[in-house]
């Protein structure tokens, strides 16, 4: 090994024991602290982080990186060390310009947000929140600006910390593309929608049995529940404190069945993922998945893609109506399919459907876009969010809650998060398309065996972690670049067939 | 406040932050994290194990200490200010004489032994966890030996870090004591046992059910939940992040009623301890119980001298037949009452009676003492275990699993600890005594109102964490330090009464 890379080893690895614990001090404040612990223990999340950040921000460590970025000492490491290396210059990068006070004053606000987040959703009350999303976006801000190069826009920052190389640039292209297609298509779908019924989807699902029905469905589809749990939070979410313990959370609703089951398959994405990560990488900067979008096309693969197919739910559906005899026996499983894909517009992104979705992240696009270039206050942002809902989708949330407060990702600071959705839609359209060719994918689907999906995906991209950049990887598995216009024939296709248009 | 007092409070706030996180790593591999995280998860526990040791032993510490111990510092000082240098010069002198990298290793190993054990235990193989008990004790007498001086008895060092003060001299008096007062009154009341039926507590109790009732039950005597939690592990256990933040667990057993009922009781009096220790010394060294002796007390208190007595049931046994009608309806107060203090020798000591109790700590105690002064290896313990149970209780155990590998404390490096249930016991009676002088408490507990109890435990110990030191304590709450004599007329007293001696 690298007498240099040697060196780093240790810095990592105490790196990484913070990580672990700060990833569990938010999985517990999301799904099991008390009420009243989150305002003293975010002082020790932020004491913590100040403390994970003197170890990487170091003089050795950025000695040992400059020596590594040698021609030299490059040629002596391997693909996966060259990725630690590059994966931590750039962590480097973006960590060294910021004070350690003002670090650390970060992540206990962040810490402290997402309670507070919690509360004002419950209340439907903005106001309640506004004062920390000002800070929250000051802080981001901030930090940005402490990184940018003259003419840098500061939206370009935040994005290529979730996906490298998708710029406002390319992803207003993406976007124009996208809606080109998809509003006519939205439009002749909607006009036909009396023909699709899906009360039965808002009849009576007892929690406890949603909660055991979605435990088999993670379980079916591969989770390995020697290595990850199961819990339940406000909104449903993944996280990891390395490949053998592997976390994600539901959140079930007694009148939506919907709902618990697609959070379900969409998380177990994520954590097919964290768990197929190599064992060698694991612990090290490049042992999670390699972007927000990369991960998103897994959980999207899964949910969408195959989740919402027939072939999906044939072995499947049978079960689903033992499960709950009353509410489904009238249901055919082509009812269900239909069900499960009834594009309709509505308030809520994560219950929207697919051909609505894009939209949904297209407003959020276009408000973070407006708030880091100054264009638009925190006090403005419930009626821009509203304006847009009833410009892009003719709805008018009936209050913060299903509106400008619905989603959690500006209350852990995730500003330039929510491209990385529709990112992820469109890779997990390239990866079908690609993978159909390689296996009798439907036939698996049919028989109810997940584990050839599982292990392709694995062997191809899971096992990698964050090896090589998302375009990198794609061509690797596809042969090919980030290509959207797979995802446009897929919705094409998919909703020309499923409403004989 | 003093200068050098306040140079000190950074490193308190630092370690603790690692406290909060190892104390949460530590819940959470009891708890809830997947069996095959915990080897993982271990590495970064031992990581930050070593790092909160190189915060408090380093040489700005050790200069600070040095001056607050003066004469002119200490004048300067209030007494809780004086106490957390008291406290921390202890942990100094403890930790400081151990080598870091050892410190990480026994941190590490502490991490995997716990599911060890656990495996062991489920398997009832001793032998599987023997290697790993070995080198628990192994590092536990090292790093006692390192901090000895010459003549020191290694096993009073170990009974000093629960139970400041009593050493082996003061405990082979207590128990001899006890012994002799109550063998003659066990072989009294098993004579007159087959007066006493609990065949109701071995029936069908669901354990949802249970979880409900007990609960309830937690929040009777005044469990916090919006600054606690209660979740289910192997053994029940408390801990503390800070006093926001106070963790109970269970464990529930379908055929037995007793088993749970009782011990939420134990845990929320440890609880109730750590919820009520005053805000100014949360996150200091002083901010936790005095000690396991004084922590014992509270659990006791509330686990026996008050939750097994008449007075407590009276408003609670009507809602207990009511949630479990068909197992309850044909049980008498009066029976219940007799059931749950029923003396009878059995192998488990967390089921035992008021009266055996002792003799299980007695066993465990001369087993640790032999232990350390090296009369016996790990390997003769089983066998040594089975015989003083047959001698002292006249039981032989089954098998490993309600023998040798019955409690986790080994497995937690807990040696040293066992005494502190005997001496807890005996404060608790001293505490009563008192009490029942104070306010009437016999009233209360019939009026179904815990308030005032707590109260009187809050205003008079918690609050105080570990400002005190056990006798001070105890002398500035009942006037007198400690006296097991209250313990023993206690238990005569109440058994005889209970069986008509």
């Amino acid at each position: 090994m690298n007498q240099y890379y040697k060196q780093l080893l240790p810095y990592l690895e105490r790196n990484h024991a913070y990580q672990t614990a700060l990833a569990l001090l938010s999985w517990d404040t999301e799904t099991l602290a008390p009420p009243a612990a989150s305002d003293y223990t975010a002082k020790s999340v932020g004491i913590l982080s100040e403390e994970a950040y003197h170890i990487l921000i170091c003089d050795e460590v950025e000695a040992l990186l400059k020596k590594l970025s040698s021609e030299k000492e490059q040629k002596d490491l391997n693909a996966s060390e060259q990725a630690v290396v590059r994966l931590l210059q750039k962590e480097y990068k973006k960590l060294s310009c910021i004070p350690a006070k003002e670090y650390r004053e970060f992540s206990e606000l962040c810490a402290t947000a997402q309670a507070a987040y919690c509360r004002a959703k419950q209340n439907a009350k903005f106001e309640d929140f506004a004062p920390t999303l000002e800070k929250l976006i000051d802080y981001t801000r901030r930090f940005a600006s402490y990184r940018a190069k003259k003419g840098d826009n500061l939206y370009d920052l935040l994005l290529d910390e979730y996906e490298e190389g998708f710029t406002t640039e390319v992803l207003d292209d993406f976007f124009a593309k996208l809606r080109k297609a998809i509003v006519p298509l939205i439009k002749q779908v909607v006009a036909k929608n009396d023909t699709v019924c899906k009360d039965y989807n808002s009849r009576n699902y007892p929690v406890e049995i949603q909660e055991g029905f979605c435990r088999y469905l993670s379980g079916y589809l591969g989770f390995d529940f020697n290595r990850g749990v199961i819990a339940e939070s406000e909104h449903p979410f993944t996280t990891s404190l390395h490949n053998h313990d592997v976390r994600i959370t539901n959140h079930y609703y007694e009148d939506s069945l919907e709902s618990g089951i697609f959070s379900a398959i969409h998380e177990t994405g994520h954590a097919l993922y964290e768990m197929g990560v190599e064992d060698s990488l694991s612990g090290t900067p490049a042992g999670s998945g390699i972007s927000m979008g990369m991960h998103e096309s897994q959980s999207r693969f899964y949910e969408n893609v195959i989740g919402r197919s027939k072939e999906f739910w044939i072995p499947l559906f049978p079960k689903l109506q033992k499960t709950y005899p009353a509410e489904l026996s009238d249901v055919s499983l082509d009812d269900f399919i239909k069900g499960i894909n009834k594009a309709e517009p509505g308030p809520i992104r994560i219950e929207a459907d697919e051909l609505t979705y894009p939209l949904h992240i297209l407003i959020r696009y276009e408000l973070e876009k407006d708030i880091f270039s100054g264009k638009c206050k925190v006090s403005d942002l419930p009626e821009l969010w509203n304006k847009k809902y009833e410009d892009y989708l003719g709805i008018i949330p009936q209050n913060a809650a299903e509106g400008i407060l619905q989603d959690i990702h500006w209350a852990m600071a995730n500003f330039g998060y929510f491209p990385s959705y529709a990112i992820g839609s469109a890779i997990a359209a390239q990866l079908y398309h690609h993978m159909v060719q390689q296996m009798p994918l439907n036939d698996y689907l049919t028989d109810g065996n997940l584990i050839p999906v599982r292990e392709y995906l694995r062997d191809h991209i899971h096992k990698y972690g964050a090896v090589y950049p998302t375009n990198e990887l794609l061509k690797k598995v596809t042969g090919e670049e980030f290509n959207p216009e797979y995802y446009i024939r897929y919705l094409t296709d998919k909703y020309t067939k499923l409403y004989n248009l």
